[in-house]
């Protein structure tokens, strides 16, 4: 049954949640690169093998880790038709890498879709923590309790030198990625980012797109992670990517009043023509669509546009990727037919928003 | 009272009929040039000799004409401000010409705005009838009538083998210039214009855009007139012009067919998109609203939009026209005031509109 929940729902429940900052960090994430001391790393393993693995999780991953997550479910990648596996992708619960690149992949994934257990991707493990907000740590530490579990039941490859050993040698060390999701129209708007991603990297730090590495920044959502898990504590790691981000927070919040200031109504024209795009538009390509929507979540941030919730931008981006407008269609779709339906959708969309605000306005009343 | 009511009313109160053929016909014109054979033409008089002329007017010409035009009023140009001119212009009861040319320039106009006499443009007399809708022979009467009038009155300068003398050679003969304004929306989409242009203009007559002569197609209106004065009777031109336009009226016909036989989908984004950017914008040039407005014509012209009048792109056209904002802001505007004025005046009259076309439905229960 929860396999057709993760299909059919746009948005993880922990998305509805919106956590700390929420006016710019959309969700917060850790993830952790581990490997079965006894198996061949997937990168070299053959089916086999890597069946030997699912059968290790089938038999020993049954029980509960943790209260505040809920059961986990295993799905495995051969089990799911194409589009299941797309829908996955797109809501950020499996990786591209796992469908394309593994053989015999799987994921663990928990009832409020906060947990990811990606199994025999380029990793044996890769265990995944998204929460909503600025809430790094949160993140951090659910992602260590899930660690804790996985190694109280199985032996990791790790080494007293070189730490937790994994396929690619930028992950060796703490294994650890973390990253947050963030969403800097205003710096995209006043060309500032551009001066801010190389700063960011001589941090040791990345900047990219929302679907990770060589992804465009759809709808001016930018992830910052980590570069480095070589030579310093988790703790640091995650310590030094909180400030970076917290000052990216603060110099976003500076351009948008900075333009609320100066071009207002500039601002305004820009906002509520996107609305006025995404409430009419019949046909409407996946960029666009994102460039309105970021328009009109900023537009919602900044008090410009009243009636309409804020994860409105996150979910519509999501319900207008390829996959899940094929799932909604029940077919799969030409991309002038997707471009129509995702037109409809959003349209849609907006209008069950506005039937919902208006009704809770009445029952204010 | 009524120069008031020539300025501050974007639309003369004739285009409120629709008119013969008014899904593509906005208007039919006639206009006569005559001038007196005892004056020095326009063209080489001075303010003296054309105070002349206005005293003529002044002193003969206040009686009623015709009982369907009512009273004429003089205004002279001299005692109107800038943006008054202006506004005149913009409802094509007045020529650029008169304000910028000529010396001791006049019009009389009827109440109705039907009928407006220019006194010293480039001729003498400039009567010209405006109609509603694909009346050409209601305008050439009403014209006729009214040059009656005036001869009865005054000594034209005519030749018997030359016909009316007047200042430009190319309006000797019958001095007679008409024209029908067309909106042709699918013939510019199809592209089909550029091929019916050339056709047009080896039959003698010509297409311009709607502010006359080396104006650009605002809103994809189209002004059809004949060229040729000399050789032909009136009611052969009119004739023949009338011809022309009733198979341009088809071409653009069929266009609008084909468009939503074969790319309906299309038409209705392009057209909703648009009623969307004038719903929504803040900030725009007069350029975009044109086109916007032609778009949600054509949408309210082949029945998908309803709830709006068919007159609102004849009214927002001229209403959103640079003299007419100033007027209505009551002070003269940088571009980028006007173009905040003309964003906020076209949601205002289109909120309105909404608002009316409720109400009569609520009329209708």
């Amino acid at each position: 049954m929860s396999l057709q929940r993760f299909i059919s729902e746009a948005v993880s429940p922990w998305m509805k949640d919106e956590g700390p900052d929420s006016d710019i960090v959309m969700s917060s994430r850790v993830r952790f690169a581990r490997n079965l001391k006894n198996y061949v790393f997937p990168i070299l393993s053959d089916r086999e093998q890597n069946l030997e693995v699912i059968k290790e999780v089938r038999s020993q991953f049954n029980d509960v880790p943790d209260d505040h997550i809920g059961e986990l479910e295993l799905l495995e990648m051969e089990d799911l038709k194409p589009i299941e596996k797309r829908v996955l992708v797109e809501k950020h619960l499996i990786s591209r890498n796992l469908i394309e690149q593994s053989k015999n992949g799987a994921v663990l994934l928990s009832e409020n879709e906060t947990v990811s257990i990606m199994v025999n991707e380029e990793d044996h493990f890769r265990i995944q923590c998204l929460v909503a907000g600025f809430e790094l740590k949160k993140a951090f530490n659910l992602a260590n309790s899930l660690d804790d579990w996985i190694e109280s039941k199985v032996d990791y490859a790790f080494d007293e030198r070189r730490g937790y050993l994994t396929s690619c040698p930028t992950n060796v060390g703490t294994g650890m990625r973390a990253s947050v999701m963030l969403h800097l129209p205003a710096l995209v708007l006043t060309q500032q980012l551009n001066h801010i991603i190389p700063a960011i990297n001589q941090l040791g730090l990345v900047v990219r797109g929302s679907y990770g590495e060589g992804s465009e920044a759809l709808g001016n959502i930018f992830q910052i992670s980590n570069q480095i898990t070589l030579g310093k504590t988790e703790t640091d790691i995650i310590e030094d990517l909180q400030g970076v981000v917290m000052q990216v927070i603060e110099k976003e919040r500076a351009a948008r009043r900075a333009l609320l200031d100066n071009s207002r109504i500039e601002l305004e024209d820009r906002v509520y023509r996107s609305l006025g795009i995404l409430e009419n538009s019949r046909i409407i390509q996946s960029k666009e669509a994102a460039k309105c929507l970021s328009d009109v979540r900023l537009g919602i941030d900044i008090g410009l546009v009243k009636g309409l919730s804020k994860s409105i931008l996150t979910e519509l981006l999501i319900l207008t990727q390829p996959g899940f407008l094929q799932q909604f269609a029940g077919a799969s779709l030409t991309p002038t037919e997707r471009d129509i339906k995702r037109a409809t959708l959003i349209r849609e969309r907006l209008e069950l928003e506005y039937q919902l605000s208006k009704k809770s306005e009445g029952d204010e009343q």
